[in-house]
């Protein structure tokens, strides 16, 4: 009789806090027979594997693949294939299989690669991709600050080659989030101070963890060692009439011209 | 003794699938003493509430919040303070309070201005938001399609004004999500269509419910009545040599270009 080949689960695990999870996601970690999640190759640590833990059986084989953190192409590509083919593999001993993320598993995700190699190397393989709550959404959760409202827009986007992605567009959206912007925290902020259409900085350091910090000057970070996990959320000026113009002075933060940077450290 | 003012929980309870919804939120409702959530003044139904009810207690108040659906501003603004008031006379009884939203709490919300309302006209409230998954999470994650990867940029807008937030960007994120795009798919599709950088179509309707539909031709929806839960995803072609050449024959979709269009029916 032939295997019943098993079904490949992609799960956001949400942005750190564990209770950020869905209750999908906790079911489905439940009972799959293997979970596996990505490894810098220079160690073995998963904040992924940290988040989902209280929701994995103590029984559950874990299982690390190593992405090595490279520019080259073909490594990198290389790593993609190899890490498809052991999960395929579980996958063909008809066991089921989750594939932890950070955050949304379609979001900047390694998984999306990971996807991308099994639905084309292995078409028959199953798959159900499960969404999570990124960095961003509770970032400005925790700051209590909408992202987007009315008809306003939202962008979000790299920050790995600094502040250029915000200089393109001629019509500046009204939120801007740069995720990935360790590096680049003084372009980005060149960029958006160039605009003169947003201002005010709010940072968060380990958003919802133990050790959160809250920083109100983005230049603040310049101060800092790089940190992978960093984000800046800029916010434009409203153009609109203030809710109810006797508030003004019992808010943290300026309403209608916020800036908002979010970094959380590498744990 | 003075009565201890209660908190306020703005709980983003996912897309529609009920267990969407995090950890986090379903323990703040079960502990919480009065539930709201946002209702038309036409009748008294709520989607969120739908969602979240298996982790409401029988012995919790629901109560529905009237938001008229109307262009007056004066109206509007009326309506958000008269709930505000209704929500603040709670947490002054000592009462702890969530209200619901349908996907995220700070994407779009009724919530938001809520919040904003509360914060400005009773700064002594606790606050504390909760993120839920958005629409458009939940539809990338259905389709197995990334939303954004590398070095792209993801651009969230409203439909209500048509294709013309895409137009006025002269550098293309390559992934646009429009939301609200009930009323103006046709206006929508041709924007997306004169950029010829997007093309390919599947949508979605009861996206994860009982009763899903997936349409791949997005002309689909000028024969469909509107629909208050349509959302339109399009993604640009890939500039970037694809993954494995000899794979395209086997995927459901072409994998280097595609628009993605989305819609739930109201429940």
């Amino acid at each position: 009789m032939k295997t019943k080949i098993g079904t490949l689960y992609g799960i956001g695990v949400g942005p750190g806090d564990p209770e950020l999870i869905t209750l999908k996601s906790t079911k489905i970690l439940s009972r799959v027979h293997v979970v596996f999640a990505a490894a810098s190759t220079k160690n073995n640590h998963s904040l992924a594997v940290n988040i989902a833990k209280p929701h994995i059986p103590e029984t559950t084989s874990i299982r690390m693949l190593s992405f090595p953190m490279t520019k080259d192409k073909k490594e990198t590509r290389e790593s993609w294939a190899e890490n498809a083919r052991i999960i395929i593999n579980e996958l063909e001993q008809g066991k089921d299989v989750a594939f932890l993320t950070v955050g949304d598993s379609m979001t900047y995700s390694t998984y999306g690669y990971i996807l991308k190699h099994i639905k084309a190397s292995a078409p028959h393989v199953a798959i159900e991709s499960i969404p999570g709550i990124t960095s961003y959404q509770a970032a400005a959760a925790r700051l209590n600050i909408p992202l987007v409202e009315g008809e306003e827009s939202l962008l979000i986007t790299s920050g790995v080659k600094g502040g250029d992605r915000l200089r393109q567009f001629s019509c500046k959206p009204e939120t801007v989030v740069f995720l990935k912007a360790y590096r680049n925290v003084e372009d980005i902020i060149s960029a958006v101070d160039e605009t003169d259409l947003f201002q005010d900085c709010v940072g968060i350091s380990k958003c919802g963890l133990p050790g959160e910090e809250i920083v109100t000057d983005l230049k603040e970070f310049a101060k800092r060692p790089p940190n992978y996990w960093t984000l800046i959320i800029a916010k434009q000026k409203k153009k609109s009439a203030p809710l109810n113009a006797n508030s003004g002075k019992s808010q943290p933060h300026r309403r209608y011209a916020e800036a908002v940077a979010v970094f959380a450290e590498s744990m």
